[in-house]
């Protein structure tokens, strides 16, 4: 089956997952990324990549900082940017998703951002675009959030510079996160030997160890000798439900802290995409401290996102 | 009486309706339109003529399809945009509209692009800003809406390049469209020598036969050997109410269906203001089939509201 | 202690509040707020002082009006411009106002117009922000809104040219009003010798003589030979409370008519802050009057605007 993602040259045409995407493909974006901060990772610069073309940030799901993301990294690449929220328009008005899509593409949409609560709504969305316009998947449902997971590969390879001799926990609620699933795809896609979840049982997929990773249900025994912790955000709205005991209880068991740390390398890093409940899947003194590279995941993510769209904008196919 | 819409040397000041628009200006408006396509039509070019200008959507009604199509006319001409969602704000802290109004001149908008419910809104704004202040109604109430109808004129001179040989027809809600109503002014000025209006007596206004057209009630009738079939949208909330028997009954008796098509020109062309209800007021098969130039009409909506704007920006009354 | 709106080399790092702010400075952003401007004071020019830098406008608390002023006077700067309603967003996901600071900076923002319902948040959050990032208050529960009085100060400045033969009279809601505070400071810190507050005793601060002013309950009194008037805006929301009897009375007493205008000098001028309540706090005739400069206050809010961002821009502290 044809990759949705490629254009017939083998370029990267939309971005929905991190699943099946080549590691050619995968290196190429954090090759980029880096060309556009500076010596010490902390500056961004503007540059003309994308001026004279659209990029359409279509939320049908309320996102604040995912969709600022996107607005940041399209400006600081000289794009017009038109944000939409459809949530509160045209859907309410009975008109097919579809149709939206259609409207907006003849309005010369060059790039769409989309996030929406729909698992597979981006590749829907891709299949049915003009060939000169690409998608970029900002999260749907609970299947895929792309730009996250290749960020977090960013930041990972910013700090431990190599993948193939990675030992990586992914902590919390896998069971409802697609950043879970686009992380455990790219660790794969780049070669870490060792992945890991950790998570109670309620807050995981029944075949998860099919993705190919490792499960554990005890954070002691999990953490051991890793080199990266990735914490998920646990939803609000799972807090109430009855997959949980209690927050309290929750933190007591799979919260972050000083002391379950420990048990990682001493030079282990924690990251979390945020935004953060301290205090219940991570304490504040691990979020604040030595080993929390959290704030440069949010630096580096501006970086991934115009990697990826100027990669988007050059394909030739 | 003087024309609200032109200044002293006869230029265009605001576009508030099409009624009353000399024909010179409706067709420099569309020669502009032209300018701003390339050749194949399908390209929309980036221009500078607004640098350095402040366009101001400023929507009293929410409408985030019409508001989008101002935005990216706005930023294609170079000019700096500002959003107002104005329903959710000053108006609700008391604030007359002329006050709005006259602070957002104050700030030394160029231009005002107004969404507003109550009919005569935007000639009432026109009226009250500064001399070098320009307005385009973007819709009021049930009374104009004059880039939509000038932008359906481009559509159908695209197509069927002369106007004095057509026969036109206007198919449903008659008596709550502002477009009907912009349409027909358009359609008349141009020299469109046959234009029909098709609806059930319930949704035409009681006097419309005085705007010059002719009125069926039957679509077998209405459609024989129509050029053009302009289909108008049904509002949700009148399909709830006594106006209508039920969606199936409508759909029936006056859903555009390509059994009923078959009636017009074997090379009419089909249009929608959008969004569309399909299945109500047009069957999928006719939306999407051969005869619709539905999706030309909003790329061609953005060049036509570029040259609007830049017709608007230039005038030096 | 040291000035937290100042950098070491006492330049203007962060603009928090009027209280404090050095004499050189405030006048340092009046005389450049002045070369925004041409000759007559109307148009307001568009320069690159702020190209490649990215301006976030976050506000907690909803104000289109106030968001829209930054965003023009950014715009005009060439910088991007970012619209963050936080209200709706992050915090409602359990993020602390610190993270989603931390976060915001971390997407390489150089500057924060923050508007936000505590007071003493714009402080805290420039507090913590990095070294080369800079904050502007925006309005901060009742405590300041530095840019308001900045403005009125120009507005002043414009149009009697000094500040130390003056007698302005500050008229109403003294209590909730942080423009009030703000005001007071500046014309204080200026050399106003004369500062009157006029106002009903329930809509005073227990110890308002504490802050230099004169205190007057009597509008015929207070009035008498003063320069200049500063309207407050009655909020409405203390008009259905009980510290008001009602808006008829509250108009009677305290809403400035012609007739009580008469008391002032006869150059006297009148501004308000905006949105008015007509009827309220001021009769139509006044608003709309020979003595009212309130639609200048909003073109040099613009300049004045530009004028902050600029300085704090050019900080190199």
């Amino acid at each position: 089956m044809k990759n949705p993602q490629l254009n017939k040259n083998g370029e990267l045409q939309h971005l929905l997952t991190t699943e099946g995407l080549p590691v050619k493909i995968v290196r190429d974006i954090l090759d980029r990324a880096a060309t556009f901060l500076d010596a010490g990772g902390r500056e961004i610069k503007k540059v003309p990549l994308l001026h004279g073309k659209s990029v359409f940030n279509v939320f049908f799901e309320n996102s604040t900082r995912t969709r600022t993301t996107f607005e940041i990294a399209a400006k600081r690449l000289s794009a017009d940017v038109v944000n939409l929220n459809i949530g509160s328009s045209s859907t309410s008005k009975g008109e097919t998703l579809l149709d939206t899509v259609g409207n907006l593409c003849a309005m010369h949409a060059d790039m769409f951002v989309v996030r929406h609560a729909q698992s597979g709504a981006a590749h829907f969305i891709a299949r049915h675009v003009a060939p000169d316009v690409h998608v970029i998947n900002a999260g749907d449902g609970r299947h895929a959030h792309p730009t996250q997971a290749l960020l977090d590969m960013f930041t990972i390879r910013h700090y431990k510079k190599e993948f193939h001799n990675l030992r990586v926990a992914i902590v919390g609620d896998v069971l409802h996160s697609r950043v879970a699933r686009s992380q455990i795809h790219a660790l794969t896609t780049l070669g870490v030997p060792e992945v890991r979840v950790i998570a109670p049982k309620t807050l995981l997929p029944t075949m998860v160890a099919n993705l190919g990773v490792q499960v554990y249900h005890d954070m002691a025994q999990g953490l051991r000798d890793v080199d990266v912790v990735l914490m998920l955000r646990l939803q609000n709205e799972r807090m109430q439900g009855a997959a949980l005991p209690s927050a309290q209880e929750y933190f007591k068991n799979y919260g972050l802290t000083e002391e379950k740390l420990a048990r990682a390398k001493p030079d282990a890093i924690v990251m979390h995409p945020g935004p953060m409940n301290r205090g219940i899947e991570i304490d504040s003194c691990v979020a604040d401290g030595a080993h929390s590279v959290i704030l440069s995941q949010v630096t580096f993510g501006i970086a991934v996102r115009m990697a990826v769209m100027s990669m988007l904008a050059g394909a030739k196919g």
